[in-house]
């Protein structure tokens, strides 16, 4: 364990949180949160109609309290806390959402539900919105590389279990909390992080998304009512770091706090899987522009790549939608027959055409040297034919990421693909202006369902 | 890691789940299982006006749905699973909740809050609950014993992490779960487990053990609208038992399923303190009745006992009620003072009288083969005179037991010490004849103070 003094760890996050200026945020980091924001609600569309959800809401309804809180893209309104715990599983029901590349944490969707959940019960400007996002995001990244790569190689769903204190902080801040009341946030939320690699590509993957947000949120009223944990939970001996990590880097955690944006590298997604499939489909997709290659003949496909390509996707006998979000075999299968991979490709239905024609059998090549945005693809046709792509930066990636306008688009086919009635300029402008506007809360009305007649 | 056919545990559970008779649970467990209901009100009666249930009531009253389901000890009635969190925070509060010896769970606080809410909204017999309470126990017993010692000596707040699954496998018998839907049950469960030992002595550690009924009673209402999730969620390469685990005992969770009861070994605390330090206070408690011994020159002390015993307690500098809990600097320094253990010796008024008197200076030496009922007492006063007591069994474990009339005088002085104003008799003849009643709910609504005019 790199040494950090007792309770370091936890005043200088806290001290961070309590203390920064938006204007001391550079106004390219500004730009990203919001890029973050309008990719958020642009994946809550795309998974607001899904069963878990409404399985979701048929279940808590009657255990919470009525309320105002919007639900991205539907109708209903609710209690802050079931809105935050709702968004947030539909933001990141496809994995479609937002990527901190270095520790594959999903950094909006714990997050920016709790907050807007929030701003909708307790008026905040967008400007203080914003700073919220920024303080969260920054805290759940740094804890999370704080615990990379162990963590999530051990099992643990990091985008849930680091992204508690996002939503801790997040709505901590927004809440005014005092340094002390920070810790104790983080304190709360310690105690309740939760989150298991083993359920995705189930229903119950979005529980301990839904719960970050829910509980994070819960974690930062207790605190502001001083409802008090250790003052050591993330550095303590039996803290956050040492029980969910192994030899954690605590000095990591902390070093350039406020000055190297982590939130400023945020990237997103152009396909609903996990993010290490992005290289294969960019060169699955290249593989079928190519007019020499014949792509029914394909039989047998390497692919070579960072050593978690295998580990999270090497799943040949995927039989659901939501599973094959991360089946290589399916995204590959696929990707070569439809020359498309959108929701439409990771549905049911896909999955069943994939198991019916047959998928082509996937051979992985480990090279740790290699980025997660790096693959090489070869592709083997029976009689010997050999096709081989190089992707050096998937799109998406940090060196090849999406345009604002390829954002807008996102959200806008996204929430079209849902059957949102709603225009989508206003909510697309109110995101970019952000820091103008008075009330933060008409971002998320403006991407509620309307009531019909 | 023992070898266990893929999914074979968790059908194994999910089978004992969904087809235990009552008439095939001896006589015996069944007693025991409401010795355990009986003393886990008794609890709650003492923590139910703490100020972190003022707190949460007031954090989360706001957020939840109103309803009939009864806060023990209070006058305040919610929806089920508010009652549920704030009923297992109550009950475990000053840690003087029942205890599984070999893994140190609190079997009954997560669970039985959650069964008892559930049965104020949906009627069920006493019998019913009484054997989802079996269930519940069984199970979180079983995976506690799954991956001890390991799991909560790394800092897992063992009855926080599994009285989930208690908690999940207990309202889900009272759903009438199918053995697939168990397993999803579980799996909703696993993606929820949470509580750190770090928080120990802190308003945070209340946190995981509501969240642990809350959770685990939502996990069970998902499950029976088939919200689905891993068919692994114990025993895969990245479910429950490996990542909170290591080298998990998977056999020993089945062995005996069904015919040795965990629940059966369930333990009551006579003194409000971590289970590790009943020996210790035992033998001040025996010192301070020996006449030849002058305890106010006692200046220091030296423990031998489980290694436990000083990982868990030897903090000289506790400030507060709830960290003298789990201190044994504290605890021989009141009892020698007072002759006495009870929740007035843990308070914040019992610790500032230690600090400003001074406590004896503690020496620990572990002794890996005595059990955590066992420990040596030697105090040595400052003229080299040396007294020695010797513990072998000490009140409330399995060799010492409290008896049924012991058990119904906590539950009443501490009814009475909370100002509980309903007479108990009722209450503690409807726990014993559980079994009998037509309507379990007869129980929580006998433990909820009455609206005063």
């Amino acid at each position: 364990m790199t040494e950090v003094a007792a309770t370091e760890l936890e005043t200088s996050l806290a001290g961070f949180a309590a203390n920064l200026a938006l204007d001391d945020v550079p106004t390219v980091v500004v730009h990203e949160a919001k890029r973050s924001i309008l990719n958020v609600l642009a994946t809550a569309f795309a998974g607001c109609r899904e069963p878990a959800i409404d399985k979701t809401l048929k279940a808590m309804t009657p255990l919470s309290a009525g309320g105002s809180a919007s639900l991205f893209g539907r109708e209903e309104q609710c209690d802050p806390s079931l809105a935050a715990f709702v968004n947030a599983m539909a933001a990141n029901i496809f994995d479609y959402d937002d990527n901190h590349s270095e520790t594959i944490i999903h950094p909006a969707a714990p997050l920016a539900p709790a907050l807007f959940a929030f701003a909708e019960t307790e008026r905040r400007a967008g400007a203080d919105l914003l700073r919220a996002f920024i303080i969260g995001g920054e805290i759940e990244c740094r804890i999370g590389l704080g615990v990379s790569p162990y963590h999530y190689a051990r099992g643990w769903h990091i985008t849930s279990t680091c992204g508690i204190f996002g939503a801790a902080s997040g709505v901590g801040a927004l809440l005014g909390l005092t340094e002390r009341q920070f810790v104790d946030a983080m304190a709360n939320a310690a105690a309740l992080s939760a989150g298991l690699v083993e359920n995705l590509g189930t229903m119950a993957k979005s529980l301990s998304v839904g719960g970050a947000a829910r509980h994070g949120m819960l974690s930062a009223i207790l605190a502001a009512d001083d409802f008090t944990g250790s003052s050591t939970p993330l550095s303590g001996e039996r803290g956050f770091l040492n029980v969910f990590g192994e030899a954690p880097d605590m000095a990591r955690i902390v070093a350039g706090l406020g000055e190297d944006w982590e939130i400023g590298k945020n990237t997103y997604k152009p396909y609903p899987v996990g993010v290490v499939l992005n290289p294969v489909i960019d060169a699955c997709l290249e593989l079928a522009g190519r007019p020499d290659v014949e792509l029914g003949a394909i039989k047998s496909i390497r692919l070579t790549g960072h050593p978690l390509l295998r580990q999270r996707t090497d799943r040949p006998d995927v039989a659901t939608g939501r599973e094959a979000q991360v089946s290589a075999q399916h995204a590959v299968a696929i990707v070569l027959r439809r020359r498309a991979a959108g929701l439409d490709e990771f549905d049911d239905a896909a999955v069943a055409e994939t198991l019916a024609a047959g998928r082509p059998t996937v051979e992985f090549v480990d090279d740790a040297t290699m980025h997660i945005a790096e693959a090489k693809l070869s592709a083997f046709a029976a009689d010997g034919t050999e096709h081989e792509v190089t992707i050096d930066a998937a799109s998406g990636s940090p060196d090849n990421p999406l345009s604002d306008s390829d954002l807008e688009a996102k959200l806008t086919s996204l929430a079209e693909r849902s059957g949102f009635s709603r225009p989508l300029a206003p909510l697309i402008d109110a995101i970019w202006r952000l820091d103008e506007l008075d009330d933060a809360a008409q971002v998320p009305r403006l991407a509620r369902e309307q009531r019909r007649a």
